[in-house]
């Protein structure tokens, strides 16, 4: 019996051309407005690194720069190691198209040890179950989004660009992979970029935006990644800051017995 | 007459020697306990590229990986522009020493044009005036604890490590540079990283700590930076968690009229 595969991991699909270098291809599945959605390039500049041979251990910080719109169609990724130690290893990641860079990276993978642990940020309290809550339905969105199931708690997109400015712009969001798949490490990573632009929510109104930088930390080892499995995790987020074409956004992304994931910061273009 | 440069501005000081690599050296203001401050790393990275003749406009976002210790002494700089466009330009950044990679950086700089602004986050609240409160004298910490003026609000650096564990690694603290420095960019970037370790507060026992990767967003401008001159800037800081030899920080930097004026993230290596 032949199965196709997942979607998402047609989409972060790599071919090696040679010791560095892999050949992918932007997917349907995963369009967004223009090109595709940024959270598979970050994943897919994961799996670059992942998939090495020269790869040691798993991630636990991964930083992607948008450094020119992606168009529709093939790229090549070069995944190089910087330095590698006993337990940590630096990877230089590039997207290119035609040549030009696209899109540069950077991530660590780390060896973790048993050591004291400690919780210090909570989850959102007294959220409902995500079995309680119905998938949200968002016509006209970019194909991407239908990627996930979304059940907004708190901050969803709003119904209407009226312009009527919103004291604050936190999400509160439980959410998988649509159809379920389950979670590790290229997932992850998508699923942080996931989160619609603070601009949206905050000032209900249209702008043009794009990530500028966006950097993910892995809290989560594989073990907690096979725990969690295909079901939704909670994602919050958050802006600080608002200024002169470009806002940031801080999001958590918790497991659903309330253990931290990934941290994800990103700064984002805006243009009124 | 002749007045010898500020620490700082000798610190980061750079001698290019062809078109993308420079050379600069550690300098004994900025020791840490082993090799120099992380802080002071990331200010010679961008300012690699802030001196680069190529360079566009200011930094919105730098990361930098602390790929193994740097040794005292002589270091090369290489800052290449990956991608220049109308309003961004991203740069890749490395420092080695012997031909071995220590550090690598990414930048991205831009243009910033007036639109619509609004904070969301808000600095601390009831915070006494810098002027009101003691410099605080650290004894035997490193060097560069001394290139800074610390006075702690909340969660200075603890007195004795005598493993009560904290609720809490929070910290609330103006900070300027010692002796006093018109702020700018690679001096907001060496602050973003003059909080103590968030282990050392939250369980108040010694442990070996190493960054491994930083990032800040610079939400203010040069002219913002200009008008907050030399005075203290408040710094916030707290971690998300800890486990298995990792934990985060997240930090803020506001100027002394409550405006962000950086936000910045980083996953820190320890080791009991």
């Amino acid at each position: 019996m032949h199965t196709d595969p997942h979607p998402f991991d047609a989409a972060i699909r790599l071919v090696q051309e040679d010791e560095h270098r892999y050949r992918g291809a932007t997917t349907a599945a995963y369009a967004n407005m223009v090109g595709p959605y940024g959270g598979i390039t970050c994943a897919v500049m994961l799996q670059a690194v992942l998939a090495h041979p020269q790869r040691q251990d798993d991630p636990i910080a991964l930083t992607v720069n948008f450094a020119a719109p992606i168009a529709d169609g093939a790229f090549d990724v070069e995944a190089r190691p910087a330095r590698t130690n006993r337990s940590t290893q630096h990877w230089a990641v590039q997207l290119s198209q035609q040549d030009a860079i696209a899109a540069t990276a950077t991530v660590a993978l780390a060896t973790r040890r048993e050591t004291w642990s400690a919780p210090e940020a909570v989850p959102p309290p007294e959220m409902p179950p995500a079995s309680t809550l119905q998938r949200t339905s968002l016509p006209g969105v970019p194909a991407w989004v239908r990627a996930y199931d979304l059940r907004f708690v708190e901050g969803g997109m709003p119904t209407a660009f009226d312009g009527r400015e919103q004291p604050h712009s936190r999400t509160e969001v439980w959410v998988r992979d649509e159809p379920p798949r389950p979670l590790d490490f290229p997932s992850l990573a998508a699923l942080s970029d996931s989160f619609f632009p603070r601009i949206f929510l905050r000032r209900r109104s249209f702008a043009l935006v794009g990530t500028v930088s966006l950097t993910t930390y892995f809290h989560a080892d594989a073990a907690m990644l096979r725990a969690q499995s295909d079901r939704h995790v909670l994602g919050a987020a958050r802006a600080l800051n608002f200024r002169n074409g470009f806002f940031d956004q801080s999001a958590e992304i918790w497991s659903d017995d309330g253990r931290l994931l990934a941290a994800s910061h990103q700064i984002v273009y805006f243009r009124e």
